[in-house]
């Protein structure tokens, strides 16, 4: 290895591009799974991943790596501040993934395979004592994990950590608690009101092809760019960025409710708008990707909400809707019809969930998480637990626990810290949209003219040419001037639904 | 390196998997291009290719490679067949790749590269000249190389084994002599009657989505198991198995032609079939794969000329045919539908040959390239050459160089050797059609019933299932018990056209 710091630094980027050159292979692998690879190819294609995803790893984890880190850190002067940040990134991944035995790293991956599998099963047997003991054996490892990785002021804290740098329990807790103190008491006068929205008619049969071909025009309105993208099927929907270049988003069709595909599409596509958008220099490096979790949920939930669920929207794309439509909608005012689908009541099931109560289902799994983590909750609880709060948040209280604590896959494969970033992406969307009109106060007539492009660009500016070249709270801070806030969030939150239900 | 020759031996398969995992990798990212992948992702995705590509180059000419062969290959006593075959197969490889200097093959690459997109000008402009001297350092090169990787017999033999190892000019110029004496006569004949095909019906619209309908039930009627393969659309079709559980089929589609698509597909049906039923006991290693061009070759053409240009099979599908067209065949007798699609007509171009002067055009090559190799032939003269031998064996003379000399682009990246695969391909299907027809001799009833199966069945037992554990000539001589062998194919031509023109 060169002592030559120009040099060092060449190679240092030669051997991170390859790392990205492998996961770019293994995105596309992924993609392909989901979008209709041949069922009887896929175990052999799974050794493909193994062997890919090994290789990463192990130049994630290498002597070699080890010595760039301690080479180039020694230096960080003589670099340019994109090669500091990919070090950075580095490190940080060489010390989470070598910090850990590799012995009990590799027992941990076969119980997390295993787990989930049982999971499956105590979820369709509807019986979280079967799926108790590995729940139980997955907290150790990451108990121990935390013990290994080390922590500040709260253990949880290296478990946001890794989704979502920089947001700790201390600002979950405050902004977490004034949004639940304010959406509570709304979930419940909108219980209580009387000027609910008709639905039955979004209901009514939707051919799919006509679906998939609003989903084209409007993902083509919000700005994606279909040079550097397609839109397929698949069962589970999701975004993936294989380069800039290539950003490919996937939906279902559901004939007897359009809704799954149209807002799904638009969540996908503000997805897709941050990946195709991420500066092509960073191309190549750890650095071209989202920067967090956070602040990805922040651009499909701004499209989702705040553009797609706004009437001025559906005022330029209603009459569309209607042309795309089987008839169900003739005779819908579009005021009726945008309260429709802003319509918002308590339920059991968070991917179900509407825009106002969704918050209260991460809540839930935040402060339940935490718990665990501080020894306050013990794994065999969890269901009154979770029964408990979902009756005093939502007012609603899971029949059984497929409904309940069974419902999310996400903890069988150890994912704890992760669930906070859905809500946090809300509270980032809605301050970025205060921001934003004040550079762009006729936010509302460029969705009346179908000009989305402004809005793309804004973000683009503010957000998404950085990759992971800027940390989220530093995002935040340099768009708004301000950390984590959750007035923004609750005003607009309030304001919308007092609207939508005539409060 | 381990000195126990059990262990050696595991190792050794692990490296092979390894190495096949990932050119699975590749195969997908290939298909991927080819079928839809977004345009401004291309660029980094071919870095993506460098990296694998070059890491599966590496590993294939490594020390770690050397040494597995030299250890092994003392104890083949010791080995299983199988592992006795790829390591043959790796052997091949490795003394193929190594023996040119590595400085001297980066510059060859360069000028592939180079020469191709000169060859694309050069035929756009339909101006030889310019194609000429890169052309000429390619042949130059190739020479060289044929120098350090030795020779038997005629240095054109060492590039016809790569492509299809045990074939020589000695063999060629016997059957590709034998069958130019034999068709050029009847190409004339044919020329001369007056009992020629009325094929305008066959240019009316046929919409796209009703070819694929077609299509896909002429995939399953033939045995293709959509379990383990798909069909897409792609601007050259192709066929490629990523593993026996994943073999894809492409096409395309011309609303005035449904041949291309309908034929295109049971000619690519044809391979998928050999690559989805290999054994699965070969899967991770070289010789999961067709054992030659020439044989891959066999089975498509089987199954587009003997399958899908036979009587017997339109019987079965005529009446489907007409139902999902636009009623173009609705007063057209199958009689005259079959003669029609067995229409046969000297042209200048390959691609668009028919099946009686395919060969001839693959000869023409053949004996280009032979002269080249032999010195007998400069490359500035090929153009005259060329367009003298398309006038003597099929009797039309090339306006310019695009529709002459320039139409193909394999001798641009320098693939001599390939061609004579083609017409191989049609001879190993005609000797295999005899021996099935000993087994089989119902051959045309089961046509007429739409039963494909048992062919499939004798084909996966005579041919596919062994993958490359046989060399192409071996399982000639298994199947049919002789060598190569042109009279069978002349006599299969000479009886077919002879119905068809009336002769």
């Amino acid at each position: 290895m060169s002592d030559n710091i120009k040099e060092l630094e060449d190679d240092f980027l030669d051997y991170v591009k390859k790392m990205s050159a492998y996961n770019e292979a293994l995105g596309l692998i992924f993609w392909d799974l989901r979008t209709g690879a041949p069922k009887n190819g896929v175990e052999q294609r799974s050794e493909v991943i193994g062997m890919l995803s090994s290789e990463v790893f192990q130049m994630s984890t290498s002597s070699e790596m080890a010595a760039y880190i301690a080479k180039l850190s020694s230096h960080k002067d003589q670099l340019s501040l994109t090669v500091v940040k990919i070090l950075e990134e580095c490190q940080k991944n060489y010390e989470r993934n070598k910090k850990i035995p590799a012995e009990e790293y590799k027992e941990y991956v076969v119980l997390q395979s295993k787990a989930e599998s049982v999971w499956e099963e105590a979820k369709e047997a509807s019986n979280f004592e079967r799926f108790q003991p590995y729940l139980e054996k997955i907290v150790e490892f990451n108990k121990r994990f935390i013990t290994y990785w080390g922590y500040e002021g709260n253990k949880y804290n290296t478990l946001l950590d890794i989704y979502e740098p920089g947001v700790t329990v201390e600002i979950l807790d405050r902004v977490f608690g004034e949004l639940r103190d304010h959406i509570v008491p709304l979930v419940h006068r909108i219980n209580e009101s009387s000027h609910k929205p008709t639905t039955d008619y979004l209901f009514q049969h939707f051919p799919k092809e006509k679906q998939k071909q609003f989903s084209l025009t409007i993902l083509e309105q919000m700005g994606y760019d279909f040079k550097s993208g397609r839109l397929d099927e698949t069962v589970h929907p999701f975004a993936i960025g294989l380069n800039p270049g290539d950003v490919r988003v996937t939906t279902k069709y559901d004939e007897s409710d359009w809704r799954t595909a149209v807002f799904g599409t638009i969540h996908e596509g503000g997805h897709a708008l941050y990946e195709q958008n991420i500066s092509e220099e960073l191309i190549g490096t750890p650095l071209c990707t989202g920067t967090s979790m956070g602040i990805h949920e922040s651009q499909s939930l701004f499209y989702e909400n705040f553009v797609g669920r706004n009437y001025a929207f559906w005022e330029k794309n209603y009459r569309l809707l209607k042309k795309y439509s089987d008839g169900q909608f003739d005779h819908i005012e579009l005021g009726d019809f945008y309260r429709a689908i802003n319509e918002s009541k308590p339920s059991l099931i968070r991917i179900e969930a509407d825009e106002l109560t969704y918050a209260l289902h991460i809540i839930i799994r935040y402060e339940i998480e935490k718990g665990l983590f501080n020894g306050e909750i013990e794994v065999k609880d969890l269901p009154q637990i979770w029964n408990d709060k979902y009756e005093e948040y939502l007012g609603v209280r899971p029949e059984n626990d497929a409904k309940g604590v069974l419902q999310d896959v996400h903890w069988s494969g150890g994912s704890f810290g992760y669930f906070p970033s859905y809500a946090l992406g809300y509270m980032y969307a809605a301050q970025f949209k205060v921001k934003m009109l004040e550079d762009l106060p006729n936010f509302d007539e460029l969705l009346r003219a179908g000009n989305l492009k402004p809005i793309q660009e804004w973000l683009t500016n503010h957000v998404h040419q950085w990759g992971k070249m800027k940390k989220p709270l530093e995002i935040l801070k340099e768009v708004t001037g301000e950390g984590l806030n959750a007035s923004y969030l609750i005003q607009y939150l309030t304001e919308k639904y007092k609207g939508v239900y005539k409060l």
